[in-house]
């Protein structure tokens, strides 16, 4: 009896977690689909025109939905072997943030209530960050901004600086009749300008105002330079480095090194090399 | 009488499919000039003053165009061995819509059918669709592009999943009576800040959501490094790839390619190779 | 006496079309301030406040540059050898329009001509055209510029097609009832967008509109990629070719290429190298 | 007694000016919270609902913050060697501008002298400036910038005459009665364009002037390509040098450098090199 039990928790792992297979696979696929769909019913019903004529259908898939990811979320921790490391991961937690909502909706009643139950409503469009969890981890892309995480910073903390000392300057020349009522909005003003967006909800009017703006148009316009230098550069290394450059054999007649991966004899002497290391390690892998 | 038919076709062929001869860059150019000019005529029919003005003159363009680009259609149709080839091709088909609508446009008539009228009218700028023809398939950025289509996809669903949370955050926040108001609404708001286009028709008017504006702007700003730093990236790769790195020596006894610009000996074999062809390039130079 | 003239023309020469010696330096320094100071004169000219207030002082001023630079465009054609290849290149029509504005003004009174007047005084700002004389052409910036000029060609033919068919698109679904009056005008607001200015003056307010929108954005923010990575991968290119990769001398025993420039031996098998060619190229030129 | 003043004036100096000890760190730590915390206050000082609730704890904590920067600055004079090198730096200068309007506040009463008192309140904020210092000088980043300010220069001089240029153009074709009064304000209206911030406070209305306005939307759109370029080369050719092209051998005869990582040999006198570090640094890790 305990071994058909495990052997259901071991198939289900299977099929949950891992994706190697094709149930695993299908299960998937299937997840994706519904959070797709169950993302679209949240966005539409905050649609009044669409709530008044298709509510009742909205709270229908919205029970459906809530239901399946409840088994979703109970199978997960059925199956695991440590329920506690899934609990408080982050994507335990986003997949019971996914359903606590609408549970929680059900039992406030009352009139004041109802912006507590919209905001309920609206939490569960969260359920989108479950996706995620299909983006592989160990890619590239990860890799690169890992790698330029520090200069990054750097780069952020140079513009946090920037964006108070022109947000103040701004406050100073153009001052609360022109909008710029205080610190903080002038701030936001310099994010809106530096950041090259642009709003228009709040715009210099003075001479001196106008040539300050313009000074951080120009700034905002060739500082992007920084952070798209980084990434690029960190890039072309990760990419240099996965493709191959790696081999790390010598030969033991001229020293030639930086032979292809595949390579059996020196490309400059002909001397036999020793078996790729790579190789190696895949087979003791 | 079959032959000559046949020779007809072969050299009409080679003309309209082919750019290696006179006539057939000849007949490219034409056609190049024959779709800005329809296109110039459909923009500037669009344009009341200039409508009630030269209505006329752009009728009888527009006969004119549609004529020739009727008889290319079935030119295009005779001359290939093959027709379903073409006409279920991605080109094929925007030829045929480039003349259909205005056929359309002559069999319907009574005010109420105005709409469709203005719409078939309009679809011929599609027209413009027909010039993709010329740009050379086979060049670096479309491989460069390809090539980084899956990094680029997941940074577009990342985006998204961005633009959900933000959108959905801002509605929370802001609420419909700042202009926020449903979800779609949001998302597409979030959509002109997170891309710093900042059309400012819906701007977030209190403290917390300026704040969160902010973080939109700035996350908007850093992570167009991402596609420029793939892009980029990639298209480097490309490109060293082009300019040598493609040593084209084959070796004589096992015939392993791909060997490294310095290499004297296969390195799969050891048989001597023969010096790198950028080498004797140069010599012969 | 013809000598003496000679003479004049020559060393005129020298400091005017030249910048290696200290006169021709210095001749260089103040063309540049006059020409700062000209343009300033006139930017702040077309302050309405400061030209009433200034107005004699801005004449004046104007009186002497335009003396100053009149004089200039004789000498320039007086003491260089073919006075036709200066008088046609694009330096001296710009020297010409610096000045031909200012006279012409004064040639023409009568009230109704005030409008042409007005041309007239602000096409002399176009003046700040004269110092692109002074960027160094030859520089890494404009090789790698003209190197991506295909490149750049075909991105921008892309860009045009997506702006027609975006923009004939919105007509359709905003039309006019929403700004976009006519296709040229939907254009324009699929440039703006495109580009992520995002003005604010046209924006879409149906939902399919705002869909349509949202892509052209999102578009937009992620094809900037596309010359940002053509120049960049240019530039880069540019920079390796410049910075010494370039010797081409092969080891007469190892074979082994790619060595430094001041190399000697063989840095592979310690074989004697002959002469770098870099080296002899010196000593010949 | 002597001797113990300067064992304060060297150990605080060590703390004060250096990060390498526990303390020094701690001291930096510190400080950073302080000016962190100190420019929060002025910024929500700034808000006029916040000043009035909590002015009094706000004129407190800047008596506080004050007293210590003023501490911070008296002990950076008396521990350093030659105080005047720190007083005329440019962080001596920030540390005085710290502290020096709050004094000068003390000093100014009557109504007339408000608008002073409000600048020297906003002013204090430049105090997040203080921060730079913790910025470690000695990055790739910076060095990149420097490698690139010549290119860079080139650039911004460029971009600013066609800024010139385009906005003296756009006040001949809109005019003052499209909002393009004058052109400085066309210059500005440039700046906003061509950076593609867009805020909308002036659009053009005529044709010709949208023409022209599309035209420096698309330039500003590419040309964003080349301080991006710039920048990312020269980083890339930073962090290949960091990253191991320094080979760091010296030959034992000719006391040669700067080996290939690939040498054998010195590659001016023939002599055998050891192996080079990044092999030995594989096998002993």
């Amino acid at each position: 009896m305990r071994s058909r039990v495990e052997e259901l928790r071991h198939s289900l792992y299977t099929i949950i977690y891992q994706a190697n297979t094709p149930a695993g696979k299908g299960f998937d696929i299937a997840l994706i689909l519904c959070i797709l769909a169950s993302v679209l019913v949240m966005v539409l019903d905050s649609v009044a025109s669409l709530n008044q004529r298709h509510g009742e259908f909205f709270l229908l898939a919205e029970w459906f939905f809530t239901g399946l990811f409840t088994v979703e979320y109970i199978l997960r921790i059925f199956c695991i072997h440590k329920p506690s490391k899934y609990i408080f991961s982050f994507y335990g937690i986003i997949d019971l943030l996914a359903i606590v909502p609408f549970y929680l909706s059900l039992f406030i009643s009352g009139t004041h209530y109802l912006q507590v139950v919209r905001i309920l409503r609206v939490l569960r469009v969260f359920r989108v960050l479950k996706l995620m969890r299909f983006i592989n981890q160990s890619n590239l892309l990860l890799n690169a901004l890992l790698a330029s995480r520090l200069k990054i910073s750097i780069f952020l903390f140079t513009v946090t600086t920037l964006l108070v000392v022109f947000g103040s300057a701004m406050y100073l020349i153009e001052g609360p009749e022109n909008g710029f009522s205080n610190i903080p909005v002038s701030i936001y003003w310099a994010v809106v300008t530096l950041t090259t967006v642009g709003f228009g909800d709040i715009t210099p009017k003075t001479d001196l105002g106008r040539g300050v703006a313009s000074l951080v148009m120009i700034v905002g316009y060739a500082i992007i330079a920084v952070p798209t230098g980084i990434f690029t550069a960190e890039l072309s290394r990760e990419m240099r480095k996965d493709s191959g450059g790696l081999d790390k054999r010598t030969c033991t007649r001229c020293r030639a090194h930086g032979h292809q991966a595949d390579a059996n004899y020196c490309r400059i002497c002909s001397t036999e090399l020793s078996p790729p290391a790579s190789r190696e390690d895949h087979q003791s892998a």
